[in-house]
């Protein structure tokens, strides 16, 4: 049998549109899908129904699997005849260890090809407002692993070196080791008063971005209970965050909305809240409908609670809703806080009906 | 009138697959797109008929529309209430002066969204078998500008510093100062011996690399009359690409190949082609021949002769590149020393009716 191939795909930074073009057609037509902890694991609905799917994620610190398994798992399946995609955050070959992936392969004789990716060290930053290069402030940047703890004399990291060459400095995975690696920033010769951002959960709607100084952004982490996995940027670019932040700064970002698709409007409503920051759920109300399995909107019925708004495009929507409502014993007061909104008067009276008035009424989906 | 939104996309490092998922969605909505000097025009054939091109390219050292130009192009469409996407090679960030177009946008009002690109510092390597880290290789890795001549006193970025510092060094617009980079890299303490990649046209199937040590690259590059734009990479993981190379080692890069796409089978057919590294051109014959414009066909069929292989899908698509090749004056010698393939035995046999046998004919496209 004539030996499959390995694509080796950077899925992006987080943001499941961030994914290219080839990455997806190939995740579309693979075989295997031997995938990491995603930020994003929707990126996998993707995949075909038949497709095998085998995590080997690693948390930061721990190794789920080791490197040597994920080698061998890609050269069994490969010598299968199988086109696997190795499907790795960011881009395969940023300290994500893709190079050694690829030489076993060549080890084994078994063709590879290289999709690489959207860095999570370039993009994060974008989401958080900072270039990481930008005329008169940054015209050379570095990225670094913070894997090493810098006071063990065992990292191959010189951060004194690095400190001051680079003018704009991005560490991956270095939250743990944070006060070190500040430290040898300073003694490195890097000015106290240099900004740093820490983000986290970056280009996803739970982005959270902590600005401070190297003199003062080790408290600021303790303060704000950071946890990885956080990009940090050292130096002047930071300070156009002020100015530049689009992503958080949208009127519904941090918004959780579920909107009823049973229009063709409702993609196009999912799209205008999701520019404007909304984390925007969909649920197929109308197929489900006509489907034995109701599990989906049932499980968004018992968590209405937990959005701040529920959008109904159609009387048809209220009613698959109300119908799953019902059924699983509850009543209007599900809803919770969350907002209403109804599109089109017919969809509101529907929802009057029920004891709920619309929060929001309107002939249909605008900018507003 | 509402302002409308300018997207700042990166296109990525030229192969059009390294787009991402919303850069393409968005480039197919607009309705203006300010583009530069990209490696692969062909993304704009995913515009709408209607929208307005703009072209507003640099070449390397001069520019064609100063970047104050740019910026008001794009704050003007932007009042018009137009969506206006600005569409930047790699990503927009990286040494793009996309933050720039950013404060311009913030200083007139006007939202914009980030969209983060593939950049050419990590993929070109990478397409060249040179992963920026690796595993006891490279824990780090630099990008900066090589634009400014590091001789003249007035340039930026502190050579001597990044010398050292960082394990790989990645230049992006360096070629025209080659020389002095070379040299203040060798002055920064950095030992002759240190590998060196030179990569033009990167991720295209034009891709070229010239490898060499800090201490014979400038002239290895002489010989080689490599001209901008070139990635120059400098660090031991330079040393992977004998192993790793896989873009250009694959059987049929370089070779230009030319389908006529009749059938479904032909997109297929250009997929395997293009996995095995060739330039496949598809031509939509059947349509054509119920078009009046046979332009593109015409064009084709009077460059025959620069392609290594071309390929007919049918003995239609054979008919209607032959009535073009008699309406243009020509004959079967227009083919030149292009090797003919044909798909099915109806399709050799009206080639052979026409005087040419294919140099190969099969059933389906198979990987052969």
């Amino acid at each position: 049998m004539n030996s499959g191939m390995v694509y080796l795909v950077g899925a992006g930074p987080g943001d499941a549109g961030l994914i290219t073009i080839r990455g997806l057609e190939l995740l579309q037509r693979a075989d295997v899908v031997v995938y990491d902890r995603l930020v994003d694991e929707g990126l996998l609905s993707n995949v075909r129904s038949d497709a095998e799917l085998i995590y080997v994620g690693k948390s930061s610190g721990e190794h789920t699997v080791a490197q040597s398994e994920i080698n061998k798992i890609l050269v069994a399946k490969a010598k299968e005849g199988k086109s696997v995609v190795r499907l790795k955050g960011g881009d395969p070959m940023v300290l994500g260890r893709g190079g050694e992936e690829a030489e076993a392969l060549v080890a084994n004789k078994i063709s590879f090809v290289v999709v690489p990716g959207v860095t999570s060290a370039i993009a994060v930053p974008e989401y958080a407002g900072i270039p990481v290069t930008h005329r008169g402030l940054a015209a050379s940047f570095a990225v670094v692993t913070g894997h090493e703890d810098p006071t063990k004399g065992e990292s191959s990291v010189d951060w004194g070196e690095l400190a001051c060459a680079a003018d704009t400095l991005v560490c991956l995975m270095g939250m743990g080791n944070l006060a070190a690696i500040v430290d040898e920033i300073l003694k490195g010769g890097r000015a106290p008063e240099t900004p740093v951002a820490l983000i986290r959960d970056g280009t996803t709607p739970r982005q959270r971005t902590v600005v401070g100084t190297l003199s003062t952004i080790v408290k600021k982490a303790e303060r704000a209970k950071l946890k990885p996995p956080v990009v940090i940027v050292v130096g002047d670019v930071v300070k156009l965050r002020d100015k530049l932040a689009w992503f958080d700064n949208r009127p519904l970002f941090g918004k959780r909305v579920l909107v009823t698709r049973s229009r063709a409007q409702a993609s196009a409503m999912s799209r205008l809240l999701a520019e404007r920051g909304a984390e925007a759920v969909e649920l197929a109300v109308v197929e489900i409908k006509e489907l034995a399995d109701t599990s989906e909107l049932d499980d968004a019925v018992a968590h209405l609670q937990d959005y701040h708004w529920v959008l109904f495009t159609s009387a048809n929507g209220v009613d698959a809703v109300w119908r799953r409502v019902r059924a699983l014993g509850l009543d209007a007061r599900s809803f919770g806080a969350a907002r209403i909104g109804a599109i089109g008067p017919a969809t509101a009276e529907r929802l009057q009906e029920l004891g709920l008035y619309a929060d929001f009424i309107s002939q249909e989906f605008t900018s507003e």
